[in-house]
């Protein structure tokens, strides 16, 4: 399977968790392809706004381009909505993590397997936040 | 150029009208080919979000299937959005109609031209609605 169609498949994994859990959820056309800044997923329950970027990783860390996490914030500082990014590690549940819990590095933000796990939230525990 | 290839570029025109209103906008991956109900567009300017079904015209009546409209409607009241169509006849401006408005017939929803330019409308004033 080509690393587009595994993203493609794992944003729709999360797209169904959260419709299954009562929220509106939808992929985005062409995120990192637009001249606008996007996330991949967009999520709402009438009160809160998830603008949400997705990410696979093999590897115990993961690293995220500055600008992809500035596009990012700044969809959603004009939207309204919540910035998160969605982990998913080999034979791990999806890890959500706040864009503010990345650590910055000199060229962009790094968060390691140990960290996901302890400040990443799992999706019950996401959607249950108040605003 | 082709049917698909003209909605794209009729969604991306609204996507860019947004943007330079201010507003973060984004085109839906796969609307109309989903599981789940969702819009071609979707809006927000932190008080207000949009659900948007573009529609380019060359007949005077536009028609739409119940289950489209239903769809848009289902959508918007999970993620708590406002349900709107937006109409582009040949050498007009962008009208924006209300689901609301839009006359049910046995099929569907019918909106003609006629009506269309007088409830339908411009952005600027659908962006300057309050709440």
């Amino acid at each position: 399977m080509s690393l587009k169609r595994k993203g493609i498949q794992a944003e729709r994994e999360i797209i169904h968790m959260l419709w299954e859990r009562g929220w509106a959820a939808l992929r985005v056309a062409g995120s990192g392809s637009m001249q606008f800044p996007s996330p991949d997923i967009l999520a709402g329950n009438r009160l809160r706004v998830l603008a949400i970027e997705c990410k696979v990783s093999r590897n115990d860390k993961k690293y995220f381009l500055k600008d992809e996490i500035k596009q990012l914030n700044n969809f959603s500082s004009y939207f309204g909505a919540e910035s998160w990014v969605a982990l998913k590690y080999y034979r791990e549940e999806w890890r959500f993590i706040n864009t503010e819990d990345l650590r910055e590095t000199k060229r962009g933000y790094c968060i390691s397997k140990d960290v996901a796990k302890i400040k990443g939230l799992l999706i019950d525990e996401l959607l249950q936040l108040s605003k």
